[in-house]
């Protein structure tokens, strides 16, 4: 194959973040612009986001919640409402101080979340019991000013949804907090085919004004985590700031008690981290938004192309098909087909006309497969459903294969040296143990699973007796 | 009915703003929060949108366009690249000036409209004929600093789409520029039962960077004009200022053309001002989030409740139907569906059960009809089918009881005293007799129409020979 056909990946094995950067670029998700950390998210890499868009916004909508839309600007008197939020959030924000020609008498921030409009719009519309629970969610864009940016996984803007919530009670709270963060995993693990650990943040890892933060953490191809979704019990720190108040059943005045939960278009970067390969993007069948290309083989004689379109017609009952009929070469199209991760290649040409078949390639392993022509519509979606589970076990293989269990802090920091991972480790809950093993290994504490195992009895630190079972890791 | 069950709305004649602004609150379809001039989308205004957004983008990607997504923030010196655009909006734009604790280098914008990034990514990958035309469009939040404001029709940030093409030839930009203007007029004869007037706008109207701008406005129950969506054809102005080339056939360089074209939230308050009335709003039920509300009566009797869900799992394969059957009283429920303009609302009582028959009152009429039990399957939706006509028809009588023809300036100005509407006027085209009518009769220009009518032979200005139509009116 000619080179100048071929889009060079680096090898993830030389530099995977090179080999990253060289993916969102090539699989043409990205372009970069004059903006500072702002990425242009391109037609391919805005139908990945609209596909994972489309499926969690069914579920947000189907566990009874309602989309509205707040506001971009925040006043600074208003994001200072609640103290240990604008203690968290005030520093990387984006200011604006002129409108027009005039220099404003308040300064607005940019969203970096909405928790503060939220609570201000609930003041104002809940008043009973009745008006309780309300669960509302938004789509839109946020802006957090960050140093260092990479396209999807730390950009200055990015898009999200935020839900924000409100209850009568604390166990209602919980229980949606809890409930979201099942909704998250489900999307992760049903349709990106990554699988989730699913526990609880630290106290220094808890999002500014939460009591509770809950978090989804997946792994990475290279060993590194990612933070992939998180879900926050406020209890009733944000309604005593904002003063959202509501008249129970006996006539009393109450706090409402409320939660939010958040999940960004970063998830697109742990999509290309978890499935990838040396050839570009993976991109599991449930969320691409074509499933199968079709590329006809020496389409310029009689009849091939003809062929070719009236199968995509018959296909496009059972899976989203395309087809490229360009004049340039199959060769080419192979390539960028599998740069773009695209599950199925199908191949048809004379010889296979003539032999009633057609050549199924899938992208995740290779493989090639006679069909014959007349079993396609039964084939083709079972070999979707079979490379989205093939791919999902997959990378549950590779994050078992890099979950390791340390009894010391040296093990510890020799682990990371050879190879990285979830690191589980036992910890006695004091935050300066934490800070410690970050400052000595770079790891950071991921969460506290839900799923505990006494993997020992001390704390790897201080040597103190422990409970808690925490899983660390390197993160994005 | 008890007068507590009443949301009061002003009459319209008495005092058509407070009315729309009684409306737009009571009706839930927006709130206010303490940022100036932006407006919280409630719920159910936010469902009006998803559903106008969800057609919109239908046909957008029907007529070959993808979405993509560009960054919230313009550097100054972007935005300066094209003179006659940045002198249009630079005075009404916000100032992002400092991110976290530092003064940037370099203002930003936020954006007020897109052209400048989209002409940076295409001068990016435009390279050879090959890449075009290329059909981008995004949703997007946009920002204009404006001093006065209203709930949609004029809101300092609003949610629009904002299309940006780029093509070959000046004739398929002109093609584009057209193709997308029937679009919007389609989405607002279809689905928003508002009939347009489509034209092209003077010189002094075009938008700002444009060569041609064309527009479809429709006039309100106040014989207010809104301009209700607007397509630019901005030949190679923009390819021009950005060095935006590509090779042809013949391996010469040439500038591409280019056109864009937005629609925006400002179109729910076409929908209110159209076919609202002194009960609330009036939702045509194509779009309509809820087209069937199901009130009970005499729930508490036994069977009734039963009877009213099994109702709605019945009728939901052939329509939105929704149940409330809160302990409210049927008045309160009534009133307040009127309020929100819900097509029908399906009563259902002992009787009724004992009768096997429903009433469905239209929100639009007023009117009752009794329905066999066993015939609403196929009444319903021709009912809905029936409102959907009439009320376009009504606004299209509307309209054409309060369009005046004029012959001169004195017509012109008595016409608007005594009733407001849209004013067919000719022009001779000098921009000075544009802005003198204007200053003498507070109306604009709304447009030259595509179907023009020789209404007399001199310009109502000026007296000079004239050979334009325009239509005039007070504008939203
Ligand atoms: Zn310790
Ligand atoms: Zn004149």
């Amino acid at each position: 194959m000619a080179k100048e056909f071929v889009k060079d990946v680096t090898a993830m094995d030389e530099d995977f973040a090179k080999w990253y950067t060289d993916v969102v670029t090539k699989a043409d998700l990205i372009d970069y612009s004059s903006v500072r950390g702002c990425m242009i998210i391109r037609p391919y890499g805005y139908a990945l986001w609209d596909n994972i868009k489309n499926a969690l916004d069914a579920k947000i909508k189907e566990t009874g919640h309602e989309n509205v839309y707040m506001p971009l600007f925040i006043p600074e008197s208003l994001l200072q409402k609640e103290k240990d939020h604008v203690k968290g959030f005030a520093p990387e924000v984006a200011w604006v101080t002129h409108g027009g020609e005039e220099k404003l008498q308040e300064r607005l921030v940019v969203r970096p979340t909405s928790e503060t409009l939220f609570c201000e719009h609930y003041a104002n519309i809940i008043h009973s019991y009745r008006d309780l629970p309300k669960l509302y969610n938004q789509w839109a864009n946020v802006v957090r000013w960050e140093k260092t940016t990479r396209p999807f996984l730390r950009t200055l803007e990015f898009l999200w949804q935020e839900g924000h919530t409100a209850h009568a009670t604390q166990e209602e709270a919980q229980e949606e907090t809890l409930r979201m963060l099942n909704v998250y995993a489900q999307i992760c693990e049903k349709y990106l085919a990554i699988p989730v650990l699913k526990g609880q943040k630290t106290e220094k890892e808890k999002f500014a004004g939460a009591e509770a933060t809950y978090t989804i953490e997946t792994l990475m191809h290279d060993g590194k985590a990612l933070q992939s979704g998180t879900s926050h019990n406020f209890g009733d720190g944000f309604a005593r700031a904002f003063d959202i108040k509501y008249l129970d059943k006996e006539g009393k005045q109450q706090f409402v008690h409320q939660t939010s939960w958040g999940f960004t278009t970063r998830i697109i970067g742990a999509l290309i981290m978890v499935h990838g390969d040396n050839r570009g993007l993976v991109v599991p069948p449930r969320i691409a938004p074509t499933q199968v290309m079709i590329v006809p083989i020496a389409q310029h004689k009689e009849g091939v192309l003809d062929f070719a379109y009236d199968l995509k017609e018959r296909l496009r009952k059972v899976a989203r098909v395309e087809i490229d009929a360009s004049d340039k070469k199959p060769g080419w199209k192979f390539n960028e087909y599998e740069m773009k991760g695209i599950p199925i290649r199908l191949e048809v040409g004379p010889k296979d006309i003539e032999n009633k078949q057609v050549v199924l390639a899938r992208r995740d392993s290779g493989e090639k497969i006679f069909v014959a022509l007349d079993e396609l519509e039964e084939k083709l979606p079972a070999l979707l459903e079979e490379i989205q589970n093939d791919l999902y076990n997959k990378a549950l293989n590779h994050r078992e294969e890099n979950t390791f269990t340390v009894q010391t802090l040296d093990a510890f920091k020799s682990q990371l040296e050879n190879k990285q991972g979830f690191i589980k480790a036992m910890w006695c809950g004091d935050q300066a143990c934490e800070d410690k093993i970050k400052e000595e290994t770079s790891a950071t504490s991921r969460c506290i699973p839900f799923d505990q195992e006494q993997v020992s009895h001390t704390c790897i630190c201080c040597g103190k007796s422990a409970d808690k079972m925490v899983v660390w890791a390197k993160a994005y």
